[in-house]
């Protein structure tokens, strides 16, 4: 099980932000969130539990392995509850679904595509991801591209990671 | 045979839209253009006619079932006609191509990742889109990521389906 | 052996930019970056060299061929060396990693996802992007969707391909 969890710094004021133009310079986010989001690949035997499955990969289109220890070319499926502490058995409060892909030949990388659907007291909408997830690394950060509902015109992004 | 309705609602005035900032402000499109697109899922004996097929499964990838009556981790790659009303055989002004993925477990939900290529003598360019689209929900919304042509640096969607 | 060179136009000032509203305007770059990528696909034989994999398709799934002779559903799952000419032993500045999708039944098209993961003394971050990809079109654009360190908050390219 991998449990990640995204600190949400969001831009909703572009237009301040967008003022001070340079390479280098501080964002200063107007909201923050902090959410965590639980994943149970599946196996073969753990239907009722698992949040994701493999559904496509060099071995099932080739039937030959490339670079099989690092799954490279391998794409998992996920629908995985968030919840607001890192425990998978508080009340979720929305869930993170899409897709990675493992693409690199040599380490363990992944590339995402996935939004975040919340539903809660306090938020409503999506929030959607794409980008590049470096996974051996600690903490990354990756982008948010567009937001539905509460999260409409929502840019920028930090994740944390475990 | 699903047909659905886009109705997008462009805000390609980003600096005025991005001076009041606030949560749940009305944000005013500046350009609106109704399009709908038409999917027929090859079933093995429809290639002439088909516009879409699943190429990635878990059935595929590990040779069982997770959870079939809901298509969860299913990925079907499209290249459907968009006309300017709701008839499949109305001449086509582009086509909307990409993916989908069916998300969830225990319901009818999907990502999506696919943009329009405009080719008339109206638009001519590419709108890209991503997000999580709930198919059960008659209206819902997905978020454009961007746009080529006359469409560069369009943001901002609202998705009417049916 | 698939070679492309992407040069980049950055709009890192977008309030300047969108305090000109209008259709057709020429969007003034502020910065620029030329690179090329380098994609050899797995057939089988070439593990070793190999940067991408065919890792779904119609005949995967359904054990049919749709529209075999232009790829149509086929993934493909890349992680191609950039350069900074057009050369593919040259040292690598970073990665271009994420996927395509072949999307027509009747011609050449992609959609792409995907992230340049820049690691130079230059540059460091990733840039995500996002897009239809007529392939046999000399000159395309593609949108850039997100972007994460040096590229934090980076919108709009072009993409100039051969």
């Amino acid at each position: 099980m991998r449990a990640s969890c995204i600190l949400l710094c969001f831009l909703m004021c572009l237009a301040v932000s967008s003022a001070y133009p340079g390479k280098k310079k501080q964002y200063k986010p107007c909201k923050e969130l902090v959410l965590y989001f639980h994943d149970i690949i599946y196996n073969g035997r753990n239907a009722a539990n698992a949040t994701s499955a493999i559904v496509a990969a060099p071995e099932g289109a080739n039937l030959t392995i490339l670079a099989g220890q690092f799954h490279f070319g391998n794409i998992v499926v996920f629908d995985d509850p968030i919840t607001l502490d890192n425990n998978l058995h508080s009340p979720p409060v929305g869930r993170a679904q899409g897709m990675y892909i493992y693409d690199t030949k040599n380490t363990f990388t992944s590339w995402l595509g996935f939004s975040f659907s919340l539903n809660s007291t306090e938020h409503h909408g999506t929030i959607s991801f794409i980008g590049a997830d470096p996974i051996m690394v600690k903490t990354r950060d990756i982008s948010v591209v567009g937001g539905t509902g509460d999260f409409f015109h929502a840019q920028g992004s930090r994740n944390h990671s475990h």
